[in-house]
């Protein structure tokens, strides 16, 4: 495949096909994902989320920046709120405005989900690859941090920045307690604006009641710093940056990055394949002779969608359900399909 | 099911059990379900969704207290956006603070997510189900708009309300553009703050550029109303709650409403096929004899993720797949489990 020798040349537009057919899920795209995996697993990964306004995309336009400065290649990938709907073609202009779109050693990319909900997780995590894979030793996540399947994509950052800003209200407060659980560190932004200092005391209180301030994923001796910054003036950046850097460092010198890595592997794994066997169902459910009666039956309210449901899947996976009764009785595995009698 | 009965005949104690276990997976849900499922399709049904900080829990319970005054009996489902992490005790807590708590004729239940993804739509199918049974006959789901899979469970609500707020930046923009598309009628609250009226007009815009100002999921001759409110003080909720109902009228007019049942029904068979099916396939997955073995070819990046994933999945299908062949060339569905050989 030509377009893998490219991309690993470091041609941009090879990559930007890549990721377009990644996107598209193309067929190619597997091919493609398998050819630069062994060249993966280099760069350097970061994960910033946060609730809307939080001024994500200014923030890790100042990262990218300081990044870049001390002579990283940056690729970003930003997750697109709007993509169950619009294919994403909102924040895709305004990246054309970011401060590091002109730069070579940069690029970025918005990221769209198009239909189901697995998408987005598989398609974030092979555009990070093709990004290392390129080259790019940095690559930057963005993502609103409001859903829980745009929070999940950031299981492919080695550090995960959660930014949070004052006045945000009451919702925000609640959101605020579920992603602090995923923070390395904590960015307080708009930290000119009233309310600050009592955000920050009020996170760093949050932390300490969650076990947060020590532990975490991350380990036992990390504690989650909470930084604050003004993106749109560069003020408090350098800080972020090091406390970025400074957790980078905890989790390689404490063999934690390994760990991760190969757990997030599997996790990857375990993803795809409820997603695959997920889509083969739907896809057998909706050609199954049984299909449409079972329909009417529920339409009359006379099956309800779960028995409907439980009785197609057990069709479904009758033989295969058998083949794992074995397996898990300790059978070798060459005789899950071997045992399927074809 | 003495469980059952009491939750028909409207005891709150039942129907506050029947959805804890719902929301537990307890394995008597499925049962629970099964049994009332005759006795709903009755109730009407509205979704509120919108950005955080948007005000939309005041904006639904200014809807409850006008449902109430026109003699309707009103349950409330709001999906908390803390759930995969916290298992929503914060929004929990706000609940008792609401203006219908003490109502006997008010229900309202905060549904977190409790780990994967499809629970959260499964879960709150099955509760509008429990508070319809239970002759709740208006149920309100709300949910932030920010996430796709909270979006998704605006599929169990007839009429969907947007709530937009002025001033929330250019994130939110983005968001906006996508929720539209799933509007039947849009609320701008915090109206009296500045920039409301030229949100109104920008909306009203993108409604007509998209197409949405006649027609969308609707049909062709729903016009989807702009409604100013400020639900603090319960400014324009009388115009928001009268749009939501003209909306009803029209889809019961036009014979939408049983087509939409009926389409919505469908997906959520679909969408349980695919969850069951995944459940059933990691499980079988991590107990394989090739699962640690495949894994420790990803580690070390000899296999990529997506072709472990697929060689996975080829052994759990291949029997299931053959019968799906066979289904597919229009044989007897009795032939699908009866082809398995066993």
């Amino acid at each position: 495949m030509e377009l893998v020798e490219r991309l690993l040349d470091g041609d941009r537009r090879a990559l930007a096909r890549a990721i377009t057919l990644t996107e598209n899920e193309d067929p190619r795209a597997a091919e493609l994902a398998r050819a630069v995996f062994p060249h993966t697993g280099r760069a350097r990964t970061l994960g910033v989320t946060g609730p809307p306004g939080a001024g994500k995309s200014t923030l890790v336009d100042g990262l990218t920046h300081l990044y870049r400065r001390s002579g990283r290649r940056v690729g970003v990938v930003a997750v697109d709120p709007t993509s169950p709907f619009t294919g994403g073609a909102i924040l895709g202009d305004r990246i054309r405005m970011r401060r590091g779109a002109a730069d070579p050693d940069v690029f970025i990319r918005s990221l769209a989900t198009r239909g189901h909900l697995g998408g987005l997780s598989w398609h974030t995590g092979s555009v990070v690859r093709l990004l290392d894979a390129a080259g790019f030793d940095t690559v930057i996540i963005e993502t609103v941090g409001a859903g829980q399947a745009e929070v999940e994509v950031m299981r492919y950052a080695e550090t995960t920045i959660v930014v949070m800003v004052p006045g945000l209200g009451d919702e925000v407060q609640a959101i605020k307690a579920g992603i602090l659980e995923i923070a390395d560190v904590i960015a307080v932004n708009k930290a000119d604006r009233e309310g600050a200092d009592s955000l920050v005391r009020e996170l760093e209180m949050m932390l300490e009641l969650g076990g947060r301030s020590r532990g975490g994923r991350s380990g036992e001796a990390w504690t989650v710093p909470v930084v604050k910054t003004v993106a749109t003036t560069d003020e408090g950046m350098e800080d972020l940056f090091a406390a970025a850097e400074r957790h980078r460092e905890h989790l390689a010198s404490t063999g934690e990055l390994e760990a991760w890595r190969t757990r997030e592997l599997a996790a990857e794994v375990t993803g795809l394949i409820r997603d695959l066997v997920g889509q083969k169902a739907q896809a057998w459910a909706e050609t199954a002779g049984a299909w449409e009666e079972t329909l009417a039956q529920v339409a009359a309210r006379r099956m309800d969608p779960r028995t409907a449901a439980d009785t197609l899947v057990a069709e479904f996976l009758a033989c295969a359900r058998s083949g794992s009764a074995e397996a898990a009785g300790g059978g070798p595995a060459g005789e899950i399909s071997g045992g399927s009698g074809r």
